[in-house]
């Protein structure tokens, strides 16, 4: 059965009941968060019996003195409370309630007596319910940021079920800085009704959601998890990270959620069967949501590799064998262009090595002539935008040396410097959509953090170290393969 | 036999033969890049037939007309000059070499003719010879840096040879950002007379260097190798990223310096018989760097974790398991600790989990238990340090919304904050001389690269990810292992 999570992830009006002036409380950082994040305060409706007033909006007493029917309910009052107050909520209407409340099934058997009662309330009264003891959820074009931290998330087209709400939550603080988009996030906390299936399955209709992100600990009906992922896949990635991968993992996954993990043997065939992508790490997981986000798939697994210096050229080329990737042949266009541009002893040989080669010219030339080799699928480039800034480095220092440099002078340098590096990347994006091949920048330069993604604008991918982009695009290649195997593209 | 190296990392006086005011040369940006550093610049002597003055500095027409012997003498000129500058140079007494200029072996006949020759002169001569083709060296407490890119590293006891001059360049660009200091760094270029086992058995031999990292393409002398690392590795840990790893890679790596890179269950197997401890990757190397250099060797593998919650837990568990760890078990004190501390539905084993509990106090009284405990070897604290920021984002949230802050409470407040990260990182540095065991601080909040680095100080150790802690530490107690089986510890 499909679950309507609509007026979840879309509501235009919101209670929190529980809402609190008590710092410390989730039911005063909740609301908080909320109202930091631009949700209409007008809209929101905090319901206390003790308060008039909460962080500056009106209380009500009680969820029957609302004066209207929120899309949505935020629950983050005691456990005990919680069932009767499913109970009120259905009286007056709000049939769609994410409850923050812990205490159920995750401490014990009177934990787990109030999760049943939950249960049943909940089919009893046909209520949409979210948790128990969840993170709470983001949608971030409705500007609901409702989780425990002060996440304020750039809009995007990735979305995130995490059945821990501290992963989730941390990885949503690692996709700020990283300058990943979002869309939707929830953490489906102890799973009494909705599980990560059915967000999933949710994700995987709504048309603001491209890509789909999965922190599992353990699926309790694998034939519907498989059947929903093998149907959604075939339209979106769906990239898993999965824990308890080991039996002690297992074990603590166990005594975290109660999630029984099985063997990882099973959930690693599931996966591969419903076309899911694994990821290995946290941070790999962003990694591929952000290389499937915005680079095509690669055709084949021909690799063509642009280096500035041999070492890395090696490394990336380990890198290639071992993500079972190819070397790709360089053509006949392809050796021309090189012979033409760079010095005679060059490698003639995938990877293309630049010996230092800095002119912008020269790289634009023969990632243009490897961009369109048909022996050529995917191409990652090292080392080029890093370049500028050497360069630029050693004159500035020269200059200091030299001669009193004024602020514009620096800055318009910094201008220039930025702009040659702009020029790459968006040829390379031309490239990209001309020829559908995905091109990788990796950048082992330091030029900051906050410049790299100045320069990914949200676009293009640079990795900072040379054996991630082999990894990622053996991925890409082997969902392609998938959906070719399927019929799908 | 052991070359003497200590004038060509610690001279007192360099002439720079090749120097030039004419900016993309490498004679001009390495003179800069020297001078910026903070070598005297009353001890730099530039030689150029053509120029009076280089950067300032008074310039000499030729190696002859030196006014003094300088230690060490760098060379950018053409290849083909270089056999008789060192005529020169040895006429002159100057007799530490360091050859940038290129073209030599690695362009074909005619450089490989001319490296011959340099060979047989060095060789008669008695001449120490770096390169040629190498990207210079750095010595940071001498104020010597002197290679292509303009870095300007923090001193440290970590020294560096590599085989690649754009791997060596920046991968100490990678050192500056990460707070990691250095002590000397060479890249080892075409090797012609000295060989990167050459500097691995200096730096053995320098007291100011604790942590020895190389990065190889191809070793030619394999049993001079392991006889070197053997015994060095025994007083120091000899760090190696070695590409060629596949077939593939090293057919680039023959491509880029020639080496023959040779099986690589050989090196392997040369790695492990002479205790070197393998990185897996080009940040692999530096965060095994900064773990050795700031952490004692576990005593064995049992492992205890403290996590803020549940799901990382896991993640920490699965990657203990991988990284052929045990999970420690929990002794009676430590139950405890914790039964009093924490609520009672608190994990009751390893993982200890603490559930969101944000007391400090909480978290050094259960730290302190685990690592007096003699069922435990070493630690890794996941969540901790971000605590307080999220707490304290909340909290300004909420003050911002409800009340005028002044500048001056903010700042007490962030200084509090850190305060409380402080007080947490030092007992654990405490703890860590006082019990010899190893604690690995993981932030998966982000609070920024340099606040990190500013928390570790050059002595803790924090990851941004928890899969990498168990890694790390599995590396170190391997290392102890060989020690403890060739009777060194």
């Amino acid at each position: 059965m499909e679950k309507d999570l609509e007026k979840v992830f879309n509501p235009t009006s919101i209670a929190m009941i529980g809402a609190s002036n008590v710092p410390a409380k989730w039911g005063s950082f909740l609301l908080i968060n909320l109202m930091a994040g631009g949700f209409p305060r007008d809209k929101i409706y905090p319901v206390n019996p003790r308060e008039k007033e909460i962080h500056g909006l009106a209380a009500y007493p009680s969820v029957s003195a609302l004066p209207v029917t929120p899309d949505l309910a935020f629950i983050t009052t005691p456990a005990a409370t919680v069932p009767g107050i499913l109970v009120e909520c259905a009286d007056r209407g709000i049939m769609n309630l994410i409850v923050i409340s812990s205490n159920f099934s995750e401490v014990g058997e009177e934990g787990a007596r109030l999760e049943r009662e939950l249960v049943q309330t909940g089919h009893r009264l046909g209520l949409t319910i979210v948790g128990p003891n969840t993170m709470g959820i983001v949608s971030t074009r409705r500007k609901i940021f409702a989780v425990g931290a002060p996440v304020q998330l750039h809009p995007g087209d990735i979305s995130f079920v995490s059945q821990s709400g501290n992963v989730g939550a941390n990885m949503l603080g690692w996709t700020m800085n990283q300058g990943i988009g979002f869309g939707k996030f929830v953490g489906s906390g102890n799973e009494a009704l909705l599980h990560a299936e059915d967000y999933i399955a949710y994700f995987g209709e709504d048309d603001e959601t491209r890509i789909i992100l999965a922190y599992l600990e353990g699926v309790d009906d694998g034939r519907g998890f498989i059947d929903i992922v093998s149907r959604i896949s075939l339209r979106k990635p769906v990239i898993v990270l999965k824990s308890g991968r080991t039996d002690e993992g297992g074990k603590a996954a166990k005594s975290h959620t109660g999630s029984l993990a099985g063997s990882d043997h099973i959930y690693d065939a599931a996966f591969r069967q419903s076309g899911a992508i694994r990821a290995e790490t946290s941070q790999d997981m962003l990694d591929l949501a952000k290389a499937f986000e915005r680079l095509p798939l690669p055709p084949g697994d021909r690799l063509g590799i642009i280096t500035l210096g041999g070492g890395w050229g090696v490394l990336a080329t380990d890198a290639t064998a071992m993500a079972g990737l190819t070397l790709a042949r360089l053509d006949d266009n392809v050796m021309k262009v090189c012979d033409e541009l760079l010095p005679p002893f060059w490698s003639h040989s995938n990877p293309v090595d630049l010996v230092g080669n800095i002119y912008m010219d020269t790289y634009l030339s023969i990632l243009e002539a490897m961009a369109t080799s048909p022996e050529i699928d995917a191409m990652v480039v090292l080392g080029s935008l890093g370049t500028g800034t050497i360069i630029g480095l050693n004159v500035l220092v020269s200059q200091n040396l030299i001669m009193e440099m004024s602020e514009d002078a620096l800055k318009s340098f910094f201008t220039e410097l930025k702009g040659r590096n702009i020029r790459l990347l968006t040829r390379a994006k031309e490239l990209m959509r001309m020829y559908g091949k995905p091109i990788v920048f990796v950048e082992m330069q330091f030029i900051g953090e906050e410049s790299l993604r100045e320069l990914e604008a949200g676009e293009t991918v640079i990795f900072t170290a040379p054996e991630k982009a082999a990894v990622i695009l053996s991925r890409m290649l082997q969902y392609r393969l998938y959906l070719e195997r399927k019929g799908a593209i």
